[in-house]
């Protein structure tokens, strides 16, 4: 099993952070515009890329803690993905709310991996961005990081 | 063991994008401008960090393909980091220049780790923006992505 990690802080509150991770107009803020579906526990949630052509991810929400935890599991996409799980956990520490992030269980360390492991990294900035700004950078206006969307 | 995944693609020359990766100059222009040593292999590389208190790294190089491979291990930086290694593998697809990196060998997946994760990610989009055109953001004006350095 091979893991993405990554953490960020901001200096937003964690309500506000939270609200990013459990609402679909806080998805839809800083991961992609296309975000529709049902955030909240046992729910689905579809997640489309206009840049990807219209591809994406549908997540069953598996737990949504306000203010603690938010975990999914995909039940839909790219083979690579179904059946992996994505986690933020979140905390406070100092001025700081901390997002640990983690989307676990990916049966090989494929090139795809390391390409979502850094468009994760680039997402994760957006959520930041957003809940410090008001403004993101979500799908179709993300970083472009390579030749792959 | 755990590792940290990335892939960045480039517009920029193969070339471009291996100096970037083996000169020091090069290093400085992307990573951290506090860069000194002999980026020959067996040479040892020193990076320093302004933000974190003048701390950093010292990489030893193990190998350094022109335009292929660039593979280093870290002989002194803090604990976790100390016997982990870290690699670019350079390919071309299409008109990209690809980058695949790892950071091998982490012992536990702490949160140090998931920190690290992606602030490589930040500096690898330095190293893009900086072949692309002509300047990076290296530490000290590296992307802050939270209340660690």
């Amino acid at each position: 099993m091979n893991d993405i990690l990554h953490r960020i802080g901001t200096t937003a509150s964690i309500d506000d952070v939270s609200a990013a991770l459990t609402t679909i107009p806080g998805l839809a803020a800083w991961w992609t515009e296309d975000t529709t579906g049902d955030s909240a526990p046992d729910g689905v949630i579809a997640f489309r890329f206009a840049g990807a052509g219209g591809e994406g991810f549908d997540m069953k929400v598996l737990e949504s803690v306000p203010g603690k935890l938010v975990r999914w599991e995909v039940v839909d996409g790219p083979p690579e993905w179904i059946g992996t799980t994505i986690r933020f956990d979140l905390s406070q520490d100092g001025d700081y709310a901390i997002v640990l992030f983690k989307h676990e269980g990916w049966r090989e360390p494929v090139e795809f991996m390391h390409h979502c492991s850094t468009k994760w990294a680039s997402f994760l900035l957006s959520l930041k961005k957003y809940v410090e700004t008001g403004a993101g950078d979500p799908s179709p206006n993300d970083v472009q990081i390579s030749n792959w969307p």
